[in-house]
């Protein structure tokens, strides 16, 4: 691209540095801040900067958070003894969205994958054990994405806590609403199948 | 969606304030840069407050530039004579990036659009004018989109000329390489054929 400003040029790499922006994508959103008269390029400039410098991790479970301690950490109604063990803040988000889950989270930050050099020390582990006994938690719902690096983080906790008489579960795997059975993986399907349930008229 | 951090949504809400990114890609653009640390947010942050406040336009031809003249109207190497009509400065860019015109650029800012409350007077027919005479320039391509706006901008332009000796030219509008003839509309098939040239070897 022939950039006739190189401030434009630099705004279009910084912007193209962002996952699923090319460069083409990169420079129609700069040139529109350019034209833009509404000072729309400041207040996005000012927000991305607070995200570097003022977002934290909540000290007790690791989600993002504004202060010290997250909103859902603080939040008193929530009900205790119950956590969800999730890999990241999107999921913790996603899972709020539904509305089906009244208990705390615990964020991993990641899960154990070694071909990535991501072992058990690089994930809030640690912290999760101390959690347990500190908070008197009876159950740990597992809601990791069912690839085999989750099923290896889940395989992993669950050896941990196995002398203790804490309840773990994972999120049930089965064909999406929607889903058509016949474009279903065979191991979902199987999964689906092995661990039906009876049938009742609420969904 | 349910933000743990209220900045994290100011970022969302600012970064889908942009044109074709939603709220979720807004999301995931978010999360990538909290979990980042290589101070990715405060180098997109950084050029895009510039965008804001260092970009100017060129006095001369009216595309973006870093100083007070762009680096085309700079250019010394830059024939003169013939200026290269364009709407915007993307235009400038795309037309840049064929390497077939080494002219000087006039950006209009737009085209003439009633519907949309953009006269004449809103775009930079006035300067164009007087560069005309000022450069001495001998011929006009109205390189700008063959819509119905284009076209009344080409003509409006052209009557403002029409005592003058200037040559005023148009882009050539057929069928695009590698485009199938069935798939043309018949404006643009019925120019092509009317506006057809002697066949030769090269492309």
């Amino acid at each position: 691209m022939n950039f006739s400003s190189k401030i434009l040029e630099d705004s279009v790499d910084a912007l193209a540095s962002l996952p699923g922006i090319g460069r083409k994508t990169a420079l129609r959103l700069a040139l529109h801040l350019v034209q833009d008269n509404t000072n729309k390029a400041q207040r996005i400039s000012t927000s991305l900067t607070r995200l570097n410098t003022d977002i934290r991790k909540c000290g007790v479970c690791n989600n993002i958070a504004d202060n010290d301690l997250c909103n859902i950490c603080t939040n008193t109604l929530r009900k205790s003894g119950v956590l969800c063990v999730v890999e990241n803040a999107r999921d913790v988000m996603a899972i709020e969205d539904t509305n089906q889950f009244s208990g705390r989270y615990h964020v991993l930050g990641g899960v154990i994958s070694p071909l990535d050099g991501i072992g058990p020390g690089d994930l809030s582990i640690d912290t999760l054990i101390h959690r347990i006994k500190a908070e008197n938690i009876s159950e740990l719902i597992m809601a990791i994405s069912p690839t085999i690096e989750g099923e290896t983080t889940i395989y992993y906790i669950s050896k941990l806590l196995k002398d203790t008489d804490i309840r773990i579960t994972v999120i049930a795997r089965g064909v999406a609403f929607g889903g058509d059975l016949e474009y279903a993986d065979e191991l979902t399907l199987g999964r689906s199948i092995a661990s039906r349930i009876p049938y009742s008229f609420q969904i």
